[in-house]
C-alpha cells in the first residue's frame, strides 16, 4: 500500500504525506542500488509481471532490475498487436496474467486509463509505466526525487548528504515543451506543487493545453523569461510526429526556440539551475550535446534515481514485512 | 520421470496412472502457487530452457512462472524464422541449447512431431507445450485438473476440499469446435476417456476427422443435442484462417450455429454444467462475453491450474528429489 | 580484471598469460557447469546486462546461462533500430543503462569498434560478444579451450583429464572460409598464435585479407593442401549475402571448393584432426551432415565450453571474491 493505495496509476491520486512515503523510502533503495552487492531477500517469493503494450526497454528494464534487487520474480510480457479499440481484450490479457499470481502488475499501454480499466478487473496491485498522454507516475516521481537532490546539493549540503524533501518551498521548475502530449509534464504538474514547488510549463502555444492554469502552472511562451530565476528546467522529448506543426516546421526550428544550447544556458539560467530530461534525448534538438553531458544535466541521476523509486514502489505495493533493507 | 516417461510428448502416451502422478502431484503445488510467498527451492540448480517457434506469450509465461517458483533458472528462446521444412535446423538447434544444459526443454511449434524429433535427439527431457495439430499435453493435464476440482465442488464438497480425481467416472464431456485441427482436443481425447469420462465432439462436419470414434468420442452435429446431459463443456478457439469455409461463411454464422451465448447456456445446460476454453477468447464467437464471465466459466481457473500443473511437470522431469514442497 | 584489464574487447589486446587465466579458470567453470545442481552463489547480487543490437539468441543466451549459474541477475537489452552512423545515440544507451549499475555490460554491435566506444564511456565493465568484421573474443577463447581438450584427448589422456593448455606448441591449426569479414576468424588469429599454434588461412581469394601474413597466418588457396597435416579444422560460416561474388556464384560451387564432406576428411585429414564452426551451420555448404555430427566434429563442445569461458570472463571481471566455486 501507498498510503491508502492498493495501485499507482497516477500521482493526480496521491497526497503530499503518500508522494512522501515513497520519496523517503527509494533513499534506503539508493544505498542498495550503490552497494557492491545489490541484492535484498525483501520480496522473495513475490512476482512483478511487465506488461508492455508499448515499446520502452528503457522503463521495463527499469521495473524488472527494481525487482530483482528486491529478490522478486520478474515476468516480461511485451504485445505490439494491442489496440486502443480493444478494450476487453485488455482486460482479458490482464486477468489471465493475474491467474498465474502476480503481486504487482506493471502496465504501459498507449491508452490513456488502460491501467485504472485493468486495475479494475483484478485483484493484484497495478503500477502504471505510463499511459497515452495521461499519466507517468514512476516518472514523476523520480524527477521530483533528483530534484530533492539538486536542491541538497545545492544547499551546500555535503555529497553524501540524503535529499532533503523540505527543498522544494519556494523552488521554481520549468517545463519544456510539447506539454500537451506529455504524460511526463502532467505527472509533474501533480506531483511537484504538492510538494511545495512553482511549475512554469513553457512551448509552442500549440503544445500547451487549454486550462493548464488550474493545475497550478504559470504559462509561458518565451523560453527566455520562462527559464528566468528558475531552480530546474525539465526539457520534454519531441515526438518526431509531432514535427511538421505549422508553428514547428523542422527541428531546426524547434531547437531554435525551445532548445537549449550552451550559450542560452549560461546568458539565461541562474548558476544553481539543474537540467532534467526523461530520455531519450534527441541530441541537437531539445538539448545541444554540451548541455545534456554538462555539469548542469542530472539526466544520468534520473536514470539510477527511477530505480530506486521504483524499488520503492514494488516494496510498498507487494506487501514487504519490515523493511529489512 | 513421469511413470516410465523422460519426456512429455503426448497424452496418447501416457497411463491413467502416470496421468494421476502428475495431477496429485499439482494438488501441492497449487498451494504453493496460493501462498503469499511463492517460492519453494525445489529446483534450484536446475534450468529450463522455453523453446518456442510458434509466438505464444500466455503459455510460455505459464511455463515460465512454474520454474521461477520452483527456483528453477529459466531461459528464453524464441524463433520466428524456422519452417515446417527445416527439420535439421530444429534439431541442430536444439542440440545447441542441449550442449548448454538445460534439464528440461519445453518446446512449441508448428509442425506435428517437432517435440518427439527432439526428444530422439537430446539427453535432457523434453516437454511439448504444443506440435501442429497434434498434441497439447499440458493444456489436457490442466484441463482435468481444472475438470476434477470442478467435480469435487459439484458434488457438495466444501471450497477447500482437494480435488477429486475419481469423480470422472460417469462425467460427460463435450469438446465443441475445430476439432480436426485442435491439439487441444486430441490431448483431451487421449486424457479424459482414460480418467474414466465419456466424451463427445461437436463442430462442423468439415472440423470433425474422420475416425474420431475410434478414439472413444461420441461425434455430434447439434450443439443443443451435444451439450444434453453433459456435465462440463469445453469451447475451442476458432481459428480465423477458417471462416470462409463453405459451412462457416462468417464468425456470426459460427457463432449462431457453434457459440454458447446466455440464453443457450440457460436453454441447453443442466444447472451444474461448467465451461471450459483455453484462451485466448474470441468474445462474441465462441462465448458471448456473459458466458465467459459468469458462474459457469472455470476458464480463469484453468489458467492458474496451468502453472501448478506445469510445475508437477518439470518437477517429475527435472528430478526434484524429495517432494519437499 | 583479466589481468590488467577491466573490459573485454579483444583478444588483440590480451597476453599469452592473460589468456591463459581465462582459460584455466573455465576449467573449472565447466566442472560447475556439468554438476546435476548447476548453480553456485559466487555473483549474487552482481547484475549482467546484455545488449544486442544484432540478432543472437545463441551468444546472449550463452551469456545468459553463464551469468545465471554464477546467481548473477541477467537483463537482455536488445534493440533492432540502432545503425552505425548513430554512435552517440550506442553511448546514450550504454550510458542509461550503466546508470541502472550492472556490474558488466555485454554488448553486441554491427560496427567494428562499438564495444570500445562504449569500454570508454561507462564505468562498469564491458565485453563485446561480437563487433562488425573486428573481433570476438569469448568466441576465441571457447576455441581455444576446446582444441586444448582435444589435444589432450588426443595425447592419450584419459577422457576425465583435464585440458592441457601447453599442448598447442607444434599444433596445425587450419581456418577456412570467409576470413576478410569473419570476428572469430580474427579472435582466432589474436590468440592461437600466443599460445603457441601455427595458424593457416584458407578460402576464396577475395576472402583473403591482404597482409594478413603479418598476424602470423600462412596464407592457402587450395583447401587440400590447407589441411595437411593440420591438428585441427575451423570452418567459418559463409553469410549468404557473400554468394554471388564472382568466385563464389552458389552454394554447390562453395561447397566443392570450400566445403567438407566425409571423402575429402577422410583422404586428406589427419585420423587425429578435428573439425569446429562457430555455428549455426549452413549443412551441405560448409560441412556436410556427416561430417558435422562425425566423430571429428567438436562442434558442440564448443557451445558447452562457451558458457564455461564465459562464466569465467563474467567471474574475472564482475570481482567475484575468492574464486569459491
Amino acid at each position: 500500500m501507498i498510503g491508502r493505495h492498493r495501485h499507482l496509476i497516477g500521482l493526480e491520486d496521491l497526497s503530499r504525506e503518500e508522494i512522501l512515503e515513497v520519496l523517503k523510502l527509494a533513499v534506503s533503495m539508493k544505498e542498495v542500488l550503490r552497494r557492491p552487492l545489490k541484492k535484498v531477500p525483501t520480496l522473495r517469493g513475490k512476482a512483478v509481471v511487465n506488461l508492455f503494450f508499448e515499446a520502452s526497454t528503457r522503463t521495463r528494464s527499469s521495473f524488472e532490475t527494481a525487482a530483482k534487487i528486491l529478490s522478486a520474480d520478474a515476468l516480461n510480457w511485451t504485445s505490439a498487436g494491442s489496440s486502443v479499440t480493444k478494450g476487453e481484450t485488455l482486460v482479458d490479457t490482464a486477468r489471465n496474467l493475474e491467474a498465474m499470481r502476480p503481486d504487482v502488475l506493471v502496465i504501459r499501454h498507449a491508452a490513456s486509463g488502460a491501467p485504472r480499466l485493468v486495475a479494475e478487473s483484478v485483484a493484484c496491485s497495478v503500477v502504471s509505466a505510463g499511459d497515452g498522454a495521461h499519466e507517468h507516475p514512476s516518472q514523476g516521481l523520480l524527477d521530483a526525487f533528483t530534484l530533492a537532490e539538486h536542491f541538497t546539493r545545492a544547499s551546500g549540503a555535503g555529497p553524501e548528504a540524503p535529499p532533503d524533501f523540505g527543498l522544494f518551498a519556494g523552488k521554481t521548475v520549468v517545463i519544456v515543451g510539447d506539454v500537451s502530449h506529455s504524460r511526463v509534464a502532467r505527472s509533474g504538474l501533480h506531483c511537484l506543487p504538492k510538494l511545495g514547488a512553482r511549475v512554469r510549463v513553457c512551448g509552442p502555444p500549440t503544445m500547451i493545453p487549454a486550462g493548464i492554469e488550474k493545475l497550478g502552472a504559470e504559462v509561458h511562451y518565451s523560453l527566455q523569461k520562462a527559464v528566468e530565476g528558475a531552480d530546474a528546467v525539465m526539457m520534454l522529448r519531441i515526438q518526431h510526429e509531432r514535427i511538421g506543426d505549422p508553428l514547428i516546421p523542422n527541428t531546426r526550428e524547434y531547437s531554435r526556440l525551445w532548445g537549449l544550447n550552451a550559450r542560452k544556458a549560461a546568458d539565461w539560467l541562474t548558476p544553481q539551475c539543474c537540467i532534467l530530461h526523461p530520455g531519450p534525448i534527441n541530441r541537437g534538438v531539445e538539448l545541444s550535446p554540451d548541455v545534456a553531458d554538462g555539469p548542469r544535466s542530472v539526466i544520468l541521476d534520473q536514470v539510477q534515481n527511477g530505480v530506486a523509486v521504483r524499488m520503492a514502489i514494488l516494496y510498498l505495493l507487494a506487501g514487504g514485512g519490515a523493511a529489512d533493507v
